[in-house]
């Protein structure tokens, strides 16, 4: 294992330090990192422990350690300020002192308040848009009245994935529909479908990728043969365009790309944030 | 609609922007905030369109917006920096320069890097992980051969959102099993877990609080009693001892903290970074 050791701290999960660090890191390209989580740093002798931790990869790799500190208690970042030979980048201490002048208001400094359980409203939203998403996959329970979405595509163009994410991230109740041959064949919206148009959203993929992908599931079958899965891009994006659903080629999305543009596309307000 | 206006504005979903947000707001109690995120940020028009919109919600609340970005190239943040009466909290402007002088290295200033396709490796495997867990969901298809860790718990105890989070979050196999009935009045472990004891972690809940998720459910049904809660919460915890699983009390976590304090436990190392 070589690369430059680098930590994501936080009093915390470590979510956001992940996140920020991340972001950042993929900025450097060419350069090989060596990543640790080191999360729940609530407490100065906790701090001491996990800057040991960090010092010795240190010293062990022979280049200084880049730190990604999401700590919103002072003592406990004084002590990676203080900390000798890393790169300390800190998140709260860089923002808190410009946001506590613009607002008129001294931040709480203590930890917990994201990623915790502590909005038990919002937290509810996203358990109870989750559970629906698992529900509503696939077009099984089909209750689309409570739906904010219902994104509609072919087998493997990504509808499961970007449901739970849309719950899970921002406790969108989003269900999914996939077209059948059947579906595919008519010139009129699926029957389930017809009441909730003004809900549909259209995933669409290039063959040669959705093609990729059936292989990788079933290896030599009708499901993953170029013909069909020729047939049923083309006939999904006739029905999207005949009958006006709004829709996005996924082949070179991220889950989190398409769940952001659906969100940009239909404007449908996130119930909660992350 | 009152409250401060605030932006989340990326070059690429902003899904970094709204949790470091997120994360800073929380800090400041009793305020209100109007949030909107802009996402998709990525040439000097786009940024001039969504500076229009940031100073409109200004002028129309009378409050200074506070502007969250995470924007890689310098043009489009210098758009935002001349941007006037906002409050602009530059995420790569504060520590990109930081990182390029202790790294030596310029970084690509490119957009898309994170929460893209780039690593297309990673993005499989976080697919790949998350229809595991689908497919193992509750006992369902039991390949416990192929699982990073078997989250073993009874009915809504947190355990299949702790599931899809690890394997969208982490890429991480997660895998779960209900404890039924049969298995809670036996001595022995489950039968199909015996084997794979060592991957075991088990998730408790405080009976209260499961008695008033399962009432939600199920009101008034044998299920949502006391005496059942109480029956299985307790047998539960004792299978635990028994066996020497790992678990943790999940009555005041999110999911976000389960799934961090499963890591932590472990040591099962995160497959992808998000």
């Amino acid at each position: 294992m070589s690369g430059r050791p680098v930590f994501f701290v936080s009093d915390q999960t470590g979510v956001t330090a992940e996140t920020m660090g991340h972001s950042l890191l993929t900025q450097f390209e060419g350069l090989e990192f060596r990543a640790a989580t080191l999360p729940f740093v609530s407490s100065v002798d906790k701090a001491h422990e996990a800057l040991r931790r960090i010092r010795a990869a240190g010293e062990e790799s022979g280049l200084r350690p880049i730190v990604f500190g999401t700590l919103v208690q002072d003592d406990v970042r004084e002590v990676f300020k203080a900390g000798g030979d890393i790169l300390f980048l800190d998140f709260f201490g860089s923002f808190v002192g410009a946001m506590e002048r613009e607002l008129g208001s001294v931040s709480t400094h203590s930890s917990g308040r994201a990623h915790g359980i502590a909005d038990s409203a919002a937290y509810a939203t996203r358990i109870d848009a989750t559970n629906y998403a698992l529900a509503n996959d696939d077009g099984s329970a089909g209750d689309y009245a409570r739906a904010d979405v219902v994104l509609v595509g072919v087998s493997r163009s990504g509808k499961t994935p970007t449901c739970l994410y849309l719950a899970m991230q921002y406790g969108i109740y989003a269900a999914n529909y996939p077209l059948t041959e059947e579906d595919l064949e008519s010139t009129r919206l699926p029957p389930s479908l017809q009441a909730h148009r003004a809900k549909l959203f259209g995933l669409r993929i290039a063959p040669s990728r959705l093609q990729q992908i059936r292989q990788e599931r079933r290896a030599g079958s009708r499901y993953a043969s170029a013909a069909q899965v020729a047939f049923e891009t083309r006939a999904a994006e006739s029905l999207f365009q005949r009958h006006g659903v709004p829709n996005l080629d996924t082949t070179e999305c991220s889950i989190e790309e398409i769940a952001a543009r659906i969100l940009e596309a239909t404007g449908i307000e996130r119930r909660v944030r992350p």
